[in-house]
C-alpha cells in the first residue's frame, strides 16, 4: 500500500521553494534560509510489525527507533543532531513503557551526538506505537542521493546480509561514520540503506537512477545470522535468499566508479567490511550475472509495505 | 502521567549544544549551525482520544492534526515551514485513510505556506494514530517564551474559549499570522497556546514564569458553543466553567506591560478579538479576583494527560 501511497503523493504534493528534497530519497531536505540546509526524516515503528512487545525488551524497542532514522541519515551521508519522539503508549503501562523506551534511545543518542529536543507522550487503548523524527545536516558535499548511480558504476556495500530477525533488526549499529567518511573522502554517486532487502532496494536505487542494477550473487556478503536461519528452518530458504531478501540490514548500497570503488577496496578505510556486489548497467531493472559473463533477470523481494 | 513523565525527563535527558530551547515550551528550539534557529514540534492524535474515526471525517483528522502543530509554532511566534507526516493506519481501509488525511491536511499546509516533506506509511492492525512533526523558523525578535510573563504583567488572550468539542477543536484557524504580527509589533513579555484548558494553561505559563496569575472571570471570552454546551448539557456547569477548563481552543494566551497591553487595545491590530482577562502577580499559583479588589485561590482545570 505505501508504494501506491507514495505514487499518489507525488501527484498530489505541490512544490515548495524550501524542499531542496521532497518524498522520494531516504530523507528530505529542507531549505530553513540559512546554511546549511536541515535533513528531516521520520519513521514510526508499531507493535506486531516492528516489534513485539510481548517478547522484547522495552529498551531494544526504543533504540530501534532512533536507529532506523539515523539510518536514513546515515543513508544521505548526513549528520545527525536532534530527535523529537511522539508516542501512544498502552494506558496499563505508559509511565514503565515510556521511560524504558526513552532509556533504550538514549545510549545511542549520546554515541551520535543527538539531541533528544522534545516529544508528545500520549496514553491510548491501542497497541504502542513510537514514532521519532531526525533532524540532521548535510556535510559541504552535500547530501548523498540514492538517485546518482550510472551504468558502468560500481555497486559497493557495507557488512553483511540477512537474517536480522535473530536480532540484528534490533541490534544494529547506523552507518554514520561510515557513510560520512566514505562521502568525505572519495567520489560516491548515490547511496542508500538497505531497510527492506538488499535485491529490493538495489532495485529501487537503480529506479531512481535511471538505469539498472546487476548482482553478483556470489560476491553479496551473506551474515552468519543468514545462515543459522537457513539451517534452523531447514525450509529450503537459502542462506543467500535470505540475504538478498530478509531486510533490516540497515547496511549502506554505495554507487562509485570501478577507479574509485578499487580505492575504497584497497585503502580499506572503515572498520566494518566494504565489498563490491555487482554494478549498475543502462537496462533497467535488476539483474543477476551468470557464469558466462551473459545475465539474467532477478526478482527483487523483501518487505512491502 | 505525562506530567509525571516530563519531570523524569527533565532529570535524565542530558543537555546538547545544538539545543538551544528543550522539552518544556511549546516547541524546542535548534541550532543547526546556521541562522536562523529551527523551532520543532511534534504532536500525535490518535483514535478514542483526540478523535473518534467512526464518527468523523478524516480530512478534518488529518487537518487537526496539522493544525495542532502550526499552534504550536504560533506559539512561540514562529513561521511555519515544512511537515513529516507519521501514520498508523487501521489494514483495512489503509489507502483511502492515508489520502483523507492528506486531502484534510493540504489547504491548511497551503494556507500556511507549510511544505509537506515526507513521512512514514504503516499498515497495522491498531487503531489510527497520527504524528506530525513540524519544522519553523524564528524571526529575528526570537522565540516567544511560555516564561517571561513578570507581576504586574496583564494576562491577554485572542478569541474565545469553551465548548470545543461542538467542533472547533477540528476547525480552528491556529493564529499564526496573529502571533507574528503582535510579536513584531509590540513587546510581548511571554505567550503560549492553550490546549488544555484556559485555566490550567494560564497556571502553567505562570509557574514557567516563576510567577502567579490571577484571572478577572468577568472578563474571560466565553465562545457561543461554551453556552450552547452550557444550556444543552443542562449539568449546573456553567458555559464560564467550561471556558475555563474545556481546552482545544487553541487561541494564544500573552503577557505584556500594561502600557503595551493597552496599546494592543487601543491600535486593535488583528482580525479576531483580543482580550485582558487578568494579570500577573507575585504570589505563585492560580487566583481570581473579586469584586472587593481582593483575591481568592482558583483551582486550574483542564485536560490532564
Amino acid at each position: 500500500m505505501e508504494t501506491e501511497f507514495l505514487a499518489w503523493l507525488r501527484d498530489h504534493l505541490p512544490a515548495h521553494p524550501c524542499l531542496r528534497l521532497g518524498p522520494g530519497d531516504d530523507t528530505a531536505l529542507i531549505d530553513l534560509g540559512g546554511k546549511p540546509d536541515c535533513l528531516v526524516t521520520v519513521d514510526m515503528i508499531t507493535d506486531q510489525v516492528d516489534f513485539h512487545l510481548d517478547q522484547s525488551d522495552p529498551r531494544l524497542i526504543g533504540r530501534k527507533a532512533l536507529a532506523v532514522n539515523l539510518s536514513d541519515i546515515a543513508a544521505m551521508a548526513g549528520r545527525p543532531l536532534a530527535a523529537v519522539i511522539a508516542l501512544a503508549l498502552p494506558r496499563n503501562r505508559a509511565l514503565e513503557l515510556a521511560t524504558e523506551l526513552y532509556l533504550g534511545m538514549l545510549p545511542l543518542a549520546e554515541r551520535h551526538n543527538v539531541a533528544i529536543a522534545g516529544g508528545d507522550t500520549n496514553c491510548w487503548d491501542g497497541p504502542l506505537a513510537v514514532s521519532v523524527t531526525l533532524l540532521g545536516t548535510v556535510t559541504e558535499r552535500g547530501p548523498l542521493r540514492r538517485s546518482g548511480a550510472r551504468p558502468g558504476d560500481w555497486l559497493l556495500a557495507t557488512g553483511s546480509f540477512g537474517g536480522s530477525i535473530l536480532g540484528r533488526h534490533f541490534e544494529f549499529e547506523p552507518r554514520i561514520e561510515e557513510a560520512l567518511l566514505l562521502n568525505e573522502r572519495y567520489e560516491l554517486h548515490a547511496g542508500m540503506d538497505v531497510s527492506d532487502g538488499l535485491s529490493l532496494d538495489v532495485s529501487r536505487m537503480a529506479e531512481a537512477s535511471g538505469c539498472g542494477a546487476m548482482l553478483r550473487l556470489e560476491t553479496v556478503p551473506i551474515s552468519p545470522a543468514a545462515k543459522t536461519l537457513a539451517r534452523l528452518r531447514g525450509d529450503g530458504v537459502s542462506s543467500l535468499d535470505h540475504a538478498l531478501s530478509d531486510g533490516e540490514d540497515f547496511e549502506l548500497i554505495l554507487a562509485a566508479s570501478p577507479d574509485e570503488a578499487r580505492r575504497m577496496l584497497r585503502e580499506r578505510p572503515l572498520g566494518v567490511p566494504l565489498s563490491v556486489v555487482g554494478e549498475f548497467v543502462a537496462d533497467a531493472g535488476l539483474w543477476q550475472s551468470l557464469a558466462d559473463g551473459s545475465r539474467q533477470p532477478l526478482s527483487p523481494r523483501g518487505w512491502v509495505h
